[in-house]
């Protein structure tokens, strides 16, 4: 990894692609002089588009690549024929090395099938989980799975518990990450046998992170703990019950707003810092999850992300590039004592 | 259940029984004139409250429980030495006929274990369900299991649905539920197998209500369905996630009005409007969520209720005792052609 850091760009995907991929490409240059970027596509469209924004012209490299990985493809049809449009070229280009690490605002399902297929999963590691940061109370933390996985066991879990807290490490910052597992309550007692397992290991265990115990869905909101490990079917519904409910509410509040002419006054003045409060719950600020576990990192931005969220998913792809989380991953895997992670960690070097 | 109906209240469930209790007991009996309470709890305290609240005397008879079931208590302890507390006696009294539907604000776990115990389950029902009302976009929805199940079969699902359109006709007041099974996705490929199967033996039997497929967390806020079913891990999880974002939006909000004298300002004109939020918003609205598929009726008020929740409490047992809940669940039951079902629903009369 010396020399120039590269990325690699589905300029496709995403729902206003290619331009605003181009233009996060140009915030994401202010902000990381020195980075390259591979971009993926339909060459006759990304060409000019390259060319009337001067400041990508020498950081920048246009793939031709065929066709665009659509929302509506399933999965198995993305790996049939996506192979080499523009998800599937960006995705390859990490398995070659030619790049560092991918970012797509495109398909999920896609992108996950297509990341597993080309990318395989970290030794060491059974079951690759979907990894995002929530708005919370107290700033950001991480959730894993959110669905990549409909059913865990108790190892699944502490595997999520591992890659979270190497996530949390290189993309909140956070030396020592809190990382917990969600439950139905915060007594030994409760929940089901795979949560109970899994909770009981990691106190077991001697970690170079805080496993702090169960959390509520409440605790969310809150931001008790920097990392939340459920299973994929539980972290789907929670994350997306988040964002139903922040919806619903700022619809309320619109509403309470225009009760009155008062209220809609008030709303004017307010105004200032409302827009504090939209900056907060605003999905581009918190764009960058990723597919943990894998031979190669892949990084998932909200399908509608505007240029700044497009900026910050190229962010976190740097830092886990420049922060080599699969080592880290690696590593901890190790103090679980399971033989094939423990060769992982010999592997990485480190 | 001719003659007037019998309400049995646990006087001293809640974080602030009994006061808030024999309050909200006379807002339900300016509401409800003519139905009768059992108070269950301390004579010595019982008896001058009721005194000094004039418009009880004629519809209140107190009954001497011995101790309080806390909220510390574990549902075994609960079950070892609760049963002449306040709360068992309550319970008791419909096992015994002397009452029709029991409200308590007490420690949930107990609770259910006691409500459990001592009504047993419906026939044709293998697993009760904790049911409640969530605030949506559109009005009120309801939501089960929350927490009484982590594991559950496609049959479960298929009595929570069941169960959950019996109480929504009733308490909902809508004819024909719209029920909606949460899951990670809408399409039918997505979820565990126990949802596929609950779905695709839903979608084959003719019923009493509309089945509607499969809705996503963000489905909660939006209200797309009368009533959403889940496995108990995902539903305790799911309701505390909502509640936890409302208080962390309430929150920013507040901070974002404390952010300039103009936004504060704004604040105060905005104030009318805001209490429309807050009253939508507030679980004294929702109150009276319940155990379904007993035999025997048991409401479950928050524990933190007030006054005006305590007696929506109220108006919920009323609803469901005076419209014969457990009658419907049977008949329901029976369209999907199980033995005990259709015994319970010829038991049932109907």
């Amino acid at each position: 990894m010396a020399g120039a850091l590269t990325i690699a760009l589905d300029a496709m995907g995403g729902d206003h692609a290619p331009g605003v991929i181009l233009d996060g490409t140009v915030l994401a240059r202010e902000q990381h002089p020195g980075v390259r970027y591979l971009l993926f596509g339909d060459e006759s469209v990304l060409r000019p588009a390259v060319d009337s924004r001067p400041s990508l012209k020498d950081c920048v490299t246009v793939v031709p690549a065929e066709g665009v990985i659509d929302g509506s493809m399933k999965p198995s049809q993305a790996l049939r024929k996506g192979r080499t449009s523009s998800m599937g070229l960006a995705i390859q280009a990490v398995a070659d090395g030619t790049a560092q690490v991918a970012v797509s605002a495109g398909n999920t399902g896609a992108l996950m099938a297509l990341a597993k297929f080309v990318l395989r999963t970290l030794p060491g590691i059974d079951r690759p989980a979907l990894v995002t940061l929530l708005p919370t109370r107290r700033g950001e933390s991480a959730m894993l799975d959110l669905g990549a996985n409909v059913e865990c066991s108790a190892e699944n879990l502490i595997e999520f518990a591992v890659m979270g807290a190497a996530y949390a490490r290189l993309v909140l910052g956070v030396s020592r990450p809190k990382v917990a597992l969600l439950n139905i309550g915060t007594e030994e007692l409760k929940g089901n046998d795979e949560v109970k397992q899994a909770a009981e290991r990691l106190r077991a265990t001697e970690l170079d992170f805080d496993f702090v115990g169960f959390a509520e869905g409440n605790d969310l909101g809150e931001g008790t703990a920097d990392v939340f490990v459920t299973d994929g079917f539980t972290g789907n519904v929670a994350l997306k019950t988040m964002e139903g409910t922040a919806l619903l509410i700022t619809h309320l509040f619109r509403r309470a707003f225009r009760n009155s002419v008062m209220s809609m006054l008030g709303y004017l003045l307010a105004r200032g810092g409302l827009r504090t409060l939209r900056a907060h719950l605003d999905p581009n600020t918190h764009n960058g999850g990723m597919f943990v576990g894998l031979n190669g990192l892949v990084v998932k931005s909200h399908g509608g992300a505007n240029a700044a969220g497009i900026a910050s998913a190229i962010s976190v792809a740097k830092d886990l590039a420049q922060g080599d989380l699969n080592a880290r991953i690696a590593e901890d895997m190790a103090l679980f004592g399971s033989r094939p992670a423990v060769e992982a960690a010999e592997a990485a070097g480190s």
